[in-house]
């Protein structure tokens, strides 16, 4: 029986939930139904291009849908109500990185999820690159020793906090944007749990341009392991850098070292009409025409999206929740990183080292 | 219906001609029933991991086993009698790339694929590399403004000829068993077929060890549109080079030039246990656990084997070899690169251009 | 005593020319005295940046100053006559490269120097670079083992012929400009002379903008020693290319692979100001400010013409030519250069191979 | 005048020191006599390599020759006493990196320095490596905008502390090996002083090889410009890692991004004989053989060091020590680096934020 899903929330990276969906549908796996959103011109393009029934308030459509699952893309911080909500429903929820921008948001969604026994799940791309499973693999495996430390980069293009979110960037930061990212990923990686972060930052350029956030973000993080990681987030790198997104890891341990350029894959050009040079991950997301014609998008980005309709329809052919442990980022591993995240906005805040 | 296979040759690839279908069998798409191998031990093991039959005698396959299709993926010299019996036989076949070694060979080929009305597919998997597909759609979309040149290298390490093939290698040659994956990427990249090839060639460090075949060839390829591509090829670089292979691609045109290093893709590492760097494709093959807890094989060198089924499965749902055109890497195709070998082998004699 | 030395030619490349002489007179190694050009402009204004004397007619310049030695810097096919004029009067002479662009040229050129007992040198940069130097002392200790084959490219952005020299580009082409600089590197790194050469070029893009000459030109040659190197030139990357130059060297021999990015060091930005990515070779020239306040040019670019005042102020100590032998390239390595350039020309011609 | 030099320290590094002396020596610009040594072998090697006299006392070098400079590279924690003498005898006085182990010890220098009226200059050579100049240059110019957050990294293989300096390594660390290099040349490029440091290490490796000191050790550090920069330093890299230091630096700004490759530098090799990859850092020393048919060493290494020598000659030329400012790194420079290596380390005591 295919799941019956809805999607709140179809702007940025919405449709790409849509999409994943879709394809799911297209399988026989999954029956996309319905979507809400608060823009009602953004809603209405959405359902013509998927063919699905519209909602501003997601409430209407909680009631209305026959749903089994629901996907969260809504901005971070209204996660919250909409999340506890479809749970209590007894929704399947699968949510956007992050879960949700506080400590004490999460553990309503904990509760909530385990009140209704329903899988909660997050959205983190990164643990669906192959590049970073090997990397975990290896890791796991000892290859890399005792792990001791380690450096992320992720760093967008300045359009995307000032042409693409500025009126939501304020509420955001390099932080949650991006950091999230790749704190999961090094949690996941190294299996071990963060005990302290000290972060650092800086506001200049966007708050120059009206965008009262954090340019860039430096956090250090203390594992339980004793490795030692640090992320640097921004999300100001000029107009004319190669890609949308700079992001890799390096790892260093007792018995080696591991890089990772989690953005430039051994591809680049230069073309005139480009007017720059451009490198290409096509490892996250790439479009694809079918046997039928029909566009298709393959990569990590749809990958981790597709593993919720996986997820539901094991669990709707008998599976426990505890039967999946370990498969997927769960509620607790949004928790943890949301920990992270609130651990490094504290140090910031207090210039101390913060417990997470 | 599934498509019926059974493979001819269970060596080195077979071994992923073998897996594909047994994934393809996994989601109903197949029915991997039989191989045949001259090895009986090889053979024995294979039909035992892979819960198949076997016979030494392709032949005795063909007739017992009720076949849609065949896979060949015997010593390159060796296709030309099983893929034309086959065809005979009403089979639909995959064979490994090069089609043949002769023009001949693959002439009689394409004429029992003709008489049969049977799909001829050859396992070009260069073509299914998501960097490939991503440069062929620029070029083909004008990107790259009119082609004018390139370069690209495929080299193994030297264990392959001296340990892994010692007594074929005097068979086949870096031209056969590495150029043939790139002259036909580059052919299909341009959407041009060649004109002429001027090629030379080394024989030092194998014939020194016993092993009497080229150590190195350049083949410098012309197009019909103009552009001239050149393809250098070795095995024998040294124990230590951090991958099994080294392989890349550039071309130039008037609008830009592209390059994609076909086996770094941005990941590295120095382990210990590894003795030295190491460079990681996991884009052509990477092994998985999947949630039934078995082992499956992702990557293009997957991909390329189970479009054979796809392409076999259209067909038996009523779509005409011509409905299917362009999708795949036919006879046709597996003879214009056979013409660009022989062309090259034929320069290296003569010291001439080859016309192809 | 300070080496007296005369320019001829001060427009692009000549003023590098003026920059390592007057550098060499600072050190008292040189007195750089005058110059000669057919723009009166541009001659006026070097001479007053320089602080020299200025001559339309070379030959005034020849009889009228006291010099030791010549540089000459002017467009190709106008070095001939200038050389040779000034062997005859008993100057010492560096040409920049290539030496001619005839066989018959460079002939005439070996003749003169002989006959008047003078130095003949030929400004072969790319044999300066401190990575080439390391190439050529590992090929040179075997430690590549033996040689098979190799790989250059050298790539300009299209502002050079179609800004720089719109007027002269037409009588040079990307063999004359480019190719000369890598034919001389593999030639002197192999120590091992060319025995043919194969060629093959495209006229597209600069013919479209009115500057008839080839876009590119791929030339393949064969060494004495066995070697097969191919050469990549072209002279139309898109004004958004992240340097001025792409050019690099790849060789591969029986016991290993040596790849050397000569324009790519390991530093790379984006910077608002640039629009777009750089990259950075400051080996080949960077400019400094040393301890008088005073602008320095160092780098390879340089050192090479500085070699001239060595070879000079060795000659007036007392060396006789016979002891520098080896020290510097040539009017027999400038011949052999044009050899191969000739023999691409030719070959681009006939389509056939040329003997060299 | 030559600068009249002796050598205290002629081991692992300070035989480059002996190197640059002599090279100096050569062209007239230093008189290197003396060098003194606690190891009586080292000494009498060097000083018949060198051609110069002997000492196992430095004291009794300092009254015995008649010296217008000292050099000293000794294990870092004994350079405070001989400094401080030299300086009192009246003597210029330049010490490898760091200036002292404690803040303590280097105001004693700067003191003594002060009292003599002498030159105090530390060899921080990173600062002489051409792209750290252009780094420092773009950064200066502003291109870069405003300074925002950086990583750099310096890693040794393994061998460095584990079979060249057992002993003396675990009186070392991290931190003073490599870190100062890149504390240094940050404030350098930065033209900021830091204002405190936050630090975590790790001892595992080389404490289970019977070495007590940190294997790795992470250092945060915040600049009076409110910029962040994050040094991961460590030295154990395994044996088979392609270079016997791994480092790099990049910086972010508000308008850009800058990254250097500070060991590779686009040359790479896989040669039998080296039994797996290298990469090349010419940059920082190379050996040349000069017309004399003399081994020279050129590189960053080197010129950082002869640095020292053209500081004394223009003090004996009649400049006054602020004449120089600027335009080396001094006491306060040597004191300002080591008060962040005191803070990484009393961070990695305390577990807090230290100031500097």
């Amino acid at each position: 029986m295919p799941v019956r899903i809805g999607v709140v929330g179809v702007g940025t990276f919405g449709i790409n939930h849509l999409r994943a969906f879709r394809q799911a549908s297209r399988e026989g796996a999954a029956e996309l139904l319905a979507a809400a959103d608060l823009n009602p011109d953004r809603l209405e393009a959405m359902c013509r291009e998927f063919g699905i029934r519209g909602y501003q308030n997601y409430r209407e459509m909680l009631e209305k849908e026959a749903l089994d699952a629901v996907s969260v893309a809504t901005p971070d911080h209204l996660h919250g109500e909409i999340v506890v909500t479809a749970l209590e429903a007894g929704k399947h929820v699968l949510v956007e990185k992050p879960l949700d921008v506080t400590v004490a948001g999460c553990e309503r969604m904990l509760a909530a999820a385990q009140a209704a026994g329903r899988l909660l799940e997050v959205d983190f791309h990164k643990r669906f690159d192959p590049y970073h499973i090997e990397l975990a693999r290896l890791v796991r495996a000892g290859k890399l020793g005792k792990p001791l430390y380690g450096y992320c980069h992720m760093e967008d293009r300045i359009e995307v906090p000032r042409d693409w979110f500025p009126q939501w960037a304020p509420k955001s930061s390099p932080v949650w944007f991006l950091g999230v990212h790749f704190y999961d990923l090094v949690r996941w990686v190294l299996d071990s749990d963060p005990v302290s972060v000290f972060a650092r930052g800086q506001k200049q350029k966007l708050v120059s341009l009206g965008v009262d956030t954090y340019d860039s973000v430096q956090a250090q993080v203390e594992f339980a392991n004793g490795a030692v990681v640090s992320f640097d987030t921004s999300w100001i790198l000029p107009d004319g850098f190669e890609a949308i997104v700079n992001q890799g890891i390096r790892l260093v341990g007792t018995e080696g070292v591991i890089e990772v350029d989690s953005q430039d894959r051994g591809a680049r050009s230069c073309l005139a009409a480009d007017k720059g040079m451009r490198t290409y991950n096509l490892g996250f997301m790439r479009e694809l025409t079918d046997r039928r014609g029909e566009t298709v998008f393959a990569g990590y980005g749809i990958e981790s999206i597709v593993e919720f309709v996986d997820n539901v329809s094991a669990l709707q052919d008998g599976a426990s929740l505890p039967d999946l442990s370990g498969r997927y980022a769960g509620g607790e591993d949004g928790l943890a990183v949301t920990r992270i995240a609130c651990g490094a906005e504290e140090s910031l805040r207090t210039g101390q080292v913060a417990l997470v």
